[in-house]
């Protein structure tokens, strides 16, 4: 039987506050727990249903990590989402460490995406595409919003995220650097000779693009050319496309 | 004053039942009703703030369009949004009218795609691309759920659905033509010379992929190249690199 206090602590949770404040964070969801378990972040405590106890239970004793058995109705009334009946989980966050692209790696800048499904969105492509860290402004939604972190699918474990004065860190870690920029107007990003030096790629805010003070540090301004007549494309779309470009071009 | 006849009307057709017994949907928010005004649907009626009434009083008159004024908080307790704070319109529902690809052209055919974000986000990408028409199987989630119209952000009244039993389609109408499938085993996409014949890009189901019975017509099996860990790639994100090479090397 949970107690009211744990009740009460993940409910808690769900606000950047608190999750501030405890220095942790909700994950939902068999998949996503599961690769909890085997990433590098430390995990305060599973509650899971009994079936899915006993399939993982292998896993979940390795792992030294507090489990309760609850039910499935229980797990239903604690999430955000209805459908969850099989764990969830907390872990604490990681500490906002310096990141910045190495030598012929390529690393995302998000300059104040607000969306979390976009965000978790964004987090899941760079995965696949090998990107393994994310720069973010200060106003970038937080990673740890149980809705960025389902959003990205397990793929949270593996990508780095930074935050950061975004003009300050432009200022002084980009100089020199490859800095593309998706906008309306650029060149076309299939005319563009990404690079084997690396450097970044900037993907700006939902409703606004790249911001001013952002803007004023890109190299090139890249463009995914449109054919028909949609007015825009979705920041995480745009994104897969930025990334499948670049990958096509220099593996 | 809204009647409770118009709202108990508006309400039932946020169920498919009820779309198809009216033969009418839901279009709510000021870009996609300005863009529903401006296509060939025939608009029943829009409920507008005095506001949007005001800003946009040319293209309302324009339309013979009845048109409702409503203030904000009738309008948040009809819609599905509770963002909504301009208008919300019912239009009458288009015939489920035989598609295929012409010669030259690319279609997208969607087998059994669930989920109404999905479905909106492929339309939204179609009409980027200039993709004009769309086959879906019968089990693909109707186009006029209010949730699909909203993730379309107006590229519904652009791009043509057409639902059939999608093995019986491809029987009789796909012969001879190129069909190239999404799965996680073909070829690098980045190495298919698309062909200016045309043809269709096939997209499956969120957990399953491509049923077993459109596999059969698939004549390439095409792969976006994976340099990282996750695990997949979200169906609308898929479509749009997909989209994305074929216009590279088309045009």
């Amino acid at each position: 039987m949970l107690s009211k206090n744990r009740i009460k602590y993940i409910n808690s949770l769900k606000i950047k506050k608190y999750r501030q404040l405890h220095e942790a964070f909700i994950v939902e969801g068999a998949k996503s727990v599961l690769e909890l378990l085997e990433s590098e972040f430390e995990t305060e405590f599973v509650l899971t249903t009994p079936d899915f106890q006993q399939k993982y239970s292998s896993i979940l004793s390795d792992n030294k990590t507090l489990v309760e058995t609850v039910t499935a109705k229980e797990l239903e009334g604690l999430g955000l989402f209805q459908t969850n009946d099989s764990c969830l989980a907390v872990a604490k966050t990681k500490d906002n460490v310096f990141l910045s692209a190495d030598m012929r790696e390529y690393a995302l800048i998000l300059d104040d995406i607000r969306d979390p499904g976009n965000l978790g969105t964004i987090i899941r492509i760079a995965d696949w595409y090998g990107i393994k860290k994310i720069i973010c402004s200060s106003d970038t939604t937080d990673v740890y919003n149980p809705k960025v972190i389902a959003a990205s699918k397990g793929s949270f474990t593996r990508v780095n995220l930074f935050y950061t004065n975004l003009p300050e860190f432009l200022a002084q870690h980009a100089k020199n650097r490859n800095l593309l920029g998706a906008f309306l107007d650029g060149k076309s990003i299939y005319d563009h000779p990404f690079s084997d030096e690396g450097g970044y790629v900037v993907m700006g805010n939902e409703s606004n693009g790249i911001g001013a003070e952002a803007e004023a540090f890109i190299t090139h301004r890249i463009t995914i050319p449109r054919v028909g007549e949609a007015e825009s494309l979705n920041v995480g779309i745009a994104t897969a496309v930025m990334l499948d470009n670049m990958r096509r071009v220099i593996g």
